[in-house]
């Protein structure tokens, strides 16, 4: 049994959420608002972010990297046809620079910007930086959006998947990410008719449905958001 | 034979080399200034970032992390006693969490401030952000500094390397990330005798010395930069 600290809307929990839903393991979910910081959970992960997991009475494993490689270690051989690593070193190093991409390089130019902006900001008190979103930020965000659209695009358009022929982390990771983003609308999909069928893809699977059928405080769903035929 | 791309200067990039060293492994250097993109580098990595290292003919391997991995699954067992990942899971999340602290966190809150305003800003051309360092950074760095170093002395005054009993990936990590800090004379040793005792058993490593014999453009090293006995 997991423990899952968490954001709904961060993308690193989402595709930590969708690893273990993937690999059929039962978690509980705790939402840790990390802009309160609260003692316990710094004795978790003193560097004071989600997601973090603790399975059973076992120590917290700190960060989306961290939990991917501890599945990989604990559960990837006894997965078979689910596993989502793959065997050969140099695939396995695809499977990781695109999950980073995703959740590091994407976070910092397009999904960090606007969960924060439209998110998160409407849940913080004034103190800790709520209030309305930076217009510059958010305009940002949505050029850097189109640019790494097309970069997803151009993979899924010469691949089965994101990193190869078989479903791997990396698509997790970057179906996590872009949910964060679709939900506020912020997906030119028609863009793009690759990244767009591929995502249409990994939103129709069992891992996907509890993540659309969230919502944030105040902000209403893109109207496509939850719909597997967008 | 490996093929490293880096800048000399970069925590990141040290540590690769740090640990291509430790395994003994024959590298080749180049350097990448990533504020001048080459559009060769920016197909071996679409994101521009060093470090990349390249083994033979294989593909590219992009980032800390993914090199670190690919260190693990191809050399780690061969490594015997030398190998710098331990085998429990437990264990390997604790060495990839503190990894990551010192490439991630620290390098967003002390590392990066310090090599981009005092180092990497000398040698770019005005067009690319070069000129005078930003004092407001450095004052944030300084202050994120005495932080970090504290939390490195806890641990390890508690156990006998950084991440456990052996010596891993983790104390390169965090030996590369603080020699560049150290080379600027920005590490206030005399706060934290543990800190301090750690990182002189790691400076005297063999594979630490090609990193203390580097200067850098316009910028002389702290007096006890290259000093095993500081």
């Amino acid at each position: 049994m997991f423990t899952v600290y968490h954001h709904p809307f961060s993308p690193s929990c989402r595709f930590v959420r969708l690893a273990l839903s993937e690999y059929e393991t039962r978690f509980d979910l705790t939402v840790e608002q990390v802009w309160r910081p609260r003692e316990a959970f710094l004795k978790l992960n003193p560097a004071g972010e989600v997601p973090v997991v603790v399975e059973n009475e076992g120590p917290p494993l700190c960060g989306a990297a961290v939990i991917m490689e501890y599945l990989e270690d604990t559960r990837g051989f006894a997965a078979g046809k689910r596993r989502l690593m793959p065997d050969h070193p140099d695939a396995r190093a695809e499977v990781r620079r695109l999950t980073e991409w995703f959740l590091s390089k994407f976070q910092e130019e397009v999904s960090g910007p606007f969960v924060s902006e439209r998110i998160y900001k409407v849940e913080m008190p004034p103190s800790a930086g709520g209030g309305a979103p930076d217009s510059a930020s958010l305009r940002a965000a949505r050029t850097n959006m189109r640019h790494h659209l097309r970069y997803l695009g151009y993979l899924v358009a010469t691949r089965d998947w994101l990193a190869g022929d078989t479903i791997t982390f990396a698509d997790l990771a970057a179906a996590a990410a872009l949910s964060s983003v679709d939900y506020l609308g912020e997906v030119p999909w028609q863009e793009d008719e690759a990244a767009r069928a591929w995502y249409a893809r990994m939103k129709s699977r069992p891992s996907f449905r509890p993540i659309l059928g969230e919502s944030a405080r105040g902000v209403r769903p893109a109207p496509h958001y939850a719909d597997l035929d967008f």
